[in-house]
């Protein structure tokens, strides 16, 4: 059978919660997408555009500590706000003015750090957000490996932002694919997207971060985070640091 | 305030796979509605309707052979079909003819029992379909209980039909009580559902485990599972045991 006819037999599942993960990681030879759109994600690869060398995420502030008395510029952020005594936390806007070109950060976040260690035993990670949407379904759809994308949530709990952009993901790579095994947790994620994409700011309004954050005065971060392909650059996790998938 | 101003406090989550359940559970005194739509949950109602009197949910193969042991009728479900040995299995259509009318049951199934099994701390535990929504929908609006909505999922799994009767039931109780506080996971089952009821059916199309009962031939459970209203009555957990509301 060709290919059009048979589909493709790779899969692609959404994740919504880092504690289902071990439910569907079934396989260590797959590629992970970390999702964290609010905004871990989207600060990682707003670092990487502006020129940061490499990133290294930790999950606990222990680690972050550590890294910061041996001398590297460290971020931490926990309920949305910078933890005190760090150097940055994780609006993308940080990176604008390129103030970390060639730098090594560290990075702690409430949730995307952590989703992130969790999918360490996968052969491939890398990191997802509205900002590299093309770039990075691109780089999926190279790699011939099934697809977990991983929504970092609130705290393990399902959040809309996450799974708005894994449903953009698995429409997009579902379709240039031709896919014939989506989950159920795609087709739901998909048609999500499709229901939202045309004002992605609308649909998140009631949602329980994009308050969170409007409460904290980061509607210019919402607007960031939600603005498509402002990036060309996949972060990939390379041992325990990331790096552009151009360097 | 009036309530139509301020809206309900109550908070009514959808929970996506029994493993987030206890993410989602911070609190005894909670109503929480089992959702296995196929077909667990639709079996205990159409149990119940066919003058049942009462049955008792148990998460393993043997626990359901000792109650065989002591006499009992029981049904045992394994990978949608009936397991060898065993009275009956999880479909609804077995109670048709009232066979079992005034008898105490036992039934094992793949998913359903085993999420009734995690929510029995709960202060209120009932048994949620399609078959029974409105009266469902009466009973936990009458309730003055924050409300999860658990669906059985497969095997941990997210699935459609379980997100489907959930959306179902947040969108109904949402609107009639006013709630002010849904959370990230009701929104999108909400809107899942609301892009689906014209057609469950055909919407379930490409779902898993629709595909699965399909190779089963189990297309006249799936027209039942997703018939609503056929019963009035909600099972009520009592201890170890399901009972009808209206006992």
């Amino acid at each position: 059978m060709s290919e059009i006819s048979s589909g493709n037999n790779r899969k692609v599942e959404v994740v919504y919660s880092p504690a289902l993960f071990p439910v569907y990681f079934d396989n260590n030879d797959c590629i992970v997408v970390v999702i964290d759109v609010f905004r871990a994600t989207s600060a990682i690869c707003a670092a990487f555009e502006s020129g940061v060398d490499s990133l290294i995420p930790v999950a606990t502030l222990e680690e972050a500590i550590e890294y910061k008395q041996k001398g590297f510029k460290v971020g931490a952020e926990r309920n949305a706000e910078i933890v005190e005594g760090f150097d940055f936390g994780n609006s993308p806007l940080t990176f604008k003015d390129g103030r970390f070109k060639n730098e090594s950060l560290v990075l702690t976040t409430t949730n995307g750090t952590k989703a992130l260690e969790m999918a360490k035993p996968a052969n491939k990670v890398v990191i997802g957000a509205f900002t590299n949407l093309s770039a990075l379904c691109d780089y999926v759809e190279r790699e011939d490996k099934d697809v977990l994308l991983l929504c970092a949530g609130w705290k393990d709990r399902f959040n809309l932002e996450d799974t708005l952009f894994a449903g953009a993901v698995a429409q997009k790579i579902s379709q240039n694919l031709r896919f014939s095994n989506l989950s159920d947790s795609s087709i739901a994620a998909i048609n999500m997207y499709d229901s939202a994409k045309d004002d992605l700011f609308d649909f998140l309004g009631e949602s329980s971060h994009r308050k969170r954050l409007s409460r904290l005065n980061m509607e210019e971060d919402i607007i960031y985070c939600l603005t498509k392909d402002q990036s060309s650059i996949v972060p990939v996790l390379e041992g325990d640091m990331l790096v552009s998938n151009k360097r």
